[in-house]
């Protein structure tokens, strides 16, 4: 059965971080809005699908996937449905709990990286909301990117098998999530990450064994990946970016 | 085994979605900061727990939960492992995996009804953020409360197993959360949520359900509950209400 996709047109959002788990597997899936409208794809397939009448199981909003009839909505749990059908998952309870608690871990930074620019409302304008996006900026900088990477940067130092990946000894969601994130936060923020490598070793090599994973190198140069740009979460405005002066604690 | 709920003390926060789970089953539980010290209690025991230098899975920040050697951290993870062991979790994978996103979608809620009075930095006090709280939380009430709760009110109206329940035909940890996220709101936002008896019908039903459960009742009124305040995720203050004029749409 082909996994059917749904999200946004024209950038990567949250729908990137199940494209990457996607693509890393090779799965049989279609990104909706990108299909042909006579194959049942564009913008109006999605719309329609989350308009559904008969729709049980309703979306708040995108990404959401569908299964057959099942439809699947929130990345993390559509990360959590997909792990084990796609050889993704860590081995045992334990680890898939805290592989869970993680992925909603960079969840919660993806929001802070998306209202940083937009601090008021995702329903205005970023220049109407500049001037409160560069005091949110500045403290994510300061604050919160050092907290989450920090945070990640212990959690591979922790892995009781192994600080090559995020949980388990092999990769799962969580390590393609980590990817992702530090891709937007390094696009967004340069500035900002320009301590990243010497604060978060474990973190750089986790990323660069990402990228450079066959299938994901492959899809990363291939026209399905849809560059970064001031659409998705992480966006670049220099106005916003600024020098960071961080480390991270040993413990 | 006694569950060991961690969790700031003198809040309810993300903790009381937890607590309100355990409660309604009448878990053997405790809420580690306000038991004595000599029991293994108080802010000391959190903060040793938080930096155990032995914990391979370590929790980003409270709300966690230990179930014997177990760390479960992120509160709608802590839902997922404890539904299925208190009975409150839906038959059917369909319906867990609805369930889960249902979670999710609470939990995005949570973080925008928080940063309606904390748009620029978790770190800052509100006064020092007040006018941005302001038009953040202009916008949460003319665009997201309806956004989220019209949604929730369409999941009801949708659920195939009857509109008593947010999904399957027995209580979940989702109708207990959503039980929480409107009781903040309506305290946070009297005038805002002004609209929602008659824009709500069945999730204002539900919502009256869960406080009448036996369990829940007592626990309301019991000391455990701790009481809305200025330092928790709903906070009332008074200039950043307005009148909501608000509806939901019929779909």
């Amino acid at each position: 059965m082909t996994y059917q996709l749904h999200y946004w047109p024209g950038l990567q959002g949250r729908g990137e971080f199940v494209r990457l788990a996607l693509e890393e597997a090779r799965a049989d899936y279609v990104d909706i809005v990108r299909a042909p409208k006579e194959r049942g794809g564009g913008v109006g397939a999605l719309m329609k699908a989350m308009a559904a009448p008969d729709e049980p199981f309703i979306p708040f909003a995108p990404p959401f996937l569908k299964d057959g009839d099942l439809l699947i909505s929130q990345t993390a749990n559509i990360l959590a449905y997909l792990a084990p059908r796609l050889g993704l998952a860590p081995e045992g309870e334990a680890r898939r709990v805290f592989a869970a608690s993680l992925q909603l871990t960079v969840a919660d930074m993806v929001v802070e990286a998306h209202d940083a620019h937009h601090p008021i409302a995702g329903g205005l304008y970023y220049e109407d909301q500049k001037e409160a996006a560069k005091a949110r900026a500045a403290d994510f900088i300061a604050n919160r990117i050092p907290k989450y990477l920090g945070y990640f940067e212990r959690v591979l130092r922790r892995n009781p098998d192994g600080p090559e990946h995020a949980v388990g000894d092999s990769l799962t969601t969580v390590d393609l999530s980590l990817f992702q994130l530090v891709a937007g936060l390094t696009y967004a923020f340069p500035r900002g990450m320009a301590p990243f490598p010497e604060a978060c070793p474990l973190l750089l090599r986790l990323c660069d064994a990402v990228a450079a994973r066959p299938n994901i190198a492959a899809y990363l140069v291939s026209a399905r990946r849809v560059p970064f740009n001031e659409s998705g979460i992480f966006r670049h405005y220099p106005e916003l970016d600024q020098d960071g002066a961080w480390s991270v604690d040993e413990a």
